[in-house]
């Protein structure tokens, strides 16, 4: 149980790998205490079966990345056992957002295979996510109060998240400090929570519980920008998305609204190409060199190294001082501050690939 | 406080009347801890404000169904303050489940005005609903571990009614034991839930809580039945849906399925009625009249009645011997007894107008 516990020289993709083979049997016991219709979507978004329950249909889920925070923040080995429950919920949570993504998003294809929505109806995906979302409210409430009300507010700051970036489409201009505000809220919320809770059931303090929750935000913003780069440049074998996949559906993200508020000719050139209706690959390809040449890739890559510098310095101190950062973290986390980021190091040590 | 408990004579209008003035304030408080975008959509979806957030846009809201039932079985006077909270909880749960419903459904109007997601567009009201149930959630963690187990089976249950309503659409033949399944689940449920959370805030034991679960899915189901009967002879007025709402949509809701398994020739014209395309006053109104005849109406009434005596009796078997019911409850609550159907009484206790 302990493997998932930081050795030296361990990659993010074993990380990753372990969490799955210790979390994935809780959840499909979890899963499986469904009404067996919402379990069959669930289990088909999961990546557990194809659309008739058959096995062979089985293809390779998420990436398990909230639950890995929440073992990995767990701080004892023999807390463990009691964080699965929690990362369990996190990751149904999550996933009872991604349904619903996809039908908010009219997306046919996740994770290389057809959405939910697209097999079983949009009825029945509105369903499912909320199947899982009760899940896992259920589960944590068997936890503690105090873990139950760590997942509903990131959860509300999640749906407040996901709003803006709807209400964006809607918008021609959008200033950078909403997307980023957009951003924390839409991905770090919910990698608080786990980091939150992973501190929580190895018994923390609320001052520690917090620490940690603003340390899983600065991950989670980090891994914003690395996704929306993926969403413009990733190798769509890899991402399971179309090439150019944010570029076509006009997603205001990070990199993007970075380069249209840049004051660049780059920039103004790109409202342009994206105000028009084009779908055509060279056009998406030239928008996408646009958003290169006025630095919003750039931008990106430097604000999640900064980030994750500054995560890891939060965690380093917490550890050290046995609750208390040694960092700024008493900052406003949203921003890293500036002085980091002189302070650059590797890259992100849990690939988003 | 203790007003909402029985006096003699006091009519359902005045018991719901008196649970809204009770509850309102709990979950206005509630509802206002949601991010503002949230908070603006479940405002305007609970009657509260306009879709600009004025109070001069606010209409009456939903009847308050479920937080009475959770009042009324709170047994004690004194239970009524720690029964609020869980009365808003059930209360934010129906609604999340009304504003995915009117999305599913594609409905435009509910409560004589405009749909949430036919003001905010389809994601809003996805969110918003996900935010109302994961508030519901939080509230019932703050309570105690069971009372968030009796919201989430009470909600998978309902979802999974919802799965098997969406699934009738598509099938051209449905049997009454199925769509007496699926309405228990649709409706039952969350009203067992109201009746078991009342009666677990006062203190009461597993084995009596199950009795208050069941004796609220008889009411859930009889209230199905005369909504359904609404449905179609509903006066639009009342209702806030079209004149025969369900037999445009092509519901197969109880009374409907009854007359078109009732192997009568009227059940058989209806089925050719329901077939065609035709969305005509005049067809539809022959429609109604076909459902009538073929005995769907009447069965949908004797059921109402049956179930509410049942309901009655199990309650006041349960007052009588402080925890086992008197009545034959220990049966399948799904159907009830035919030897009670001798024993019509008066009608519904809750009006459903």
């Amino acid at each position: 149980m302990g493997s998932v516990h930081a050795q030296a020289g361990r990659t993010a993709h074993e990380v990753l790998s372990d969490t799955r083979s210790l979390v994935e049997p809780a959840m499909r016991s979890a899963v499986d205490t469904l009404p067996e219709s919402m379990r069959h979507i669930a289990g088909y978004h999961l990546g557990w079966w194809g659309r008739d329950g058959d096995t062979a249909g089985a293809t390779a889920g998420g990436k398990a990345l909230r639950p890995a925070l929440v073992l990995l923040t767990a701080k004892a080995t023999n807390a463990i056992a009691a964080a699965v429950p929690a990362a369990v919920a996190v990751e149904l949570a999550h996933n009872s957002t991604l349904l619903h993504d996809d039908v908010i998003d009219g997306d046919h294809t996740r994770r290389h295979r057809l959405t939910a929505w697209s097999v079983f109806g949009v009825g029945d995906a509105i369903l499912a996510g909320g199947a899982l979302l009760t899940l896992a409210s259920t589960m944590l409430a068997d936890i503690e109060p105090r873990a139950s009300r760590l997942l509903g507010d990131a959860m509300q700051r999640l749906l407040d998240g996901q709003h803006i970036d709807i209400a964006f489409e809607r918008e021609s201009t959008v200033d950078l400090a909403t997307c980023e505000r957009m951003s924390l809220a839409k991905t770090g919320a919910l990698m608080g929570c786990a980091c939150a809770l992973g501190c929580l059931v190895s018994g923390g303090d609320d001052e520690r519980v917090e620490h940690f929750r603003r340390f899983g935000e600065h991950l989670g913003l980090a891994f914003q920008h690395t996704d929306d780069v993926l969403g413009i440049w990733g190798d769509p074998a890899v991402t399971g998305k179309p090439v150019y996949s944010d570029l076509r559906n006009r997603k205001k993200s990070l990199p993007v609204v970075y380069a249209l508020t840049s004051g660049t000719p780059e920039g103004q050139e790109l409202a342009e190409v994206l105000r028009s209706n084009t779908e055509s690959r060279a056009e998406l390809a030239h928008a996408a060199r646009l958003v290169d040449d006025a630095g919003g890739r750039a931008w990106s890559r430097t604000q999640a190294d900064d980030l994750l510098t500054h995560a890891a310095r939060t965690a380093l101190g917490v550890a050290a001082s046995g609750g208390r950062s040694g960092a700024d973290d008493a900052g406003d986390a949203r921003r890293p501050s500036r002085s980091l980021r002189a302070e650059r190091r590797n890259r992100c040590p849990v690939s988003t690939s």
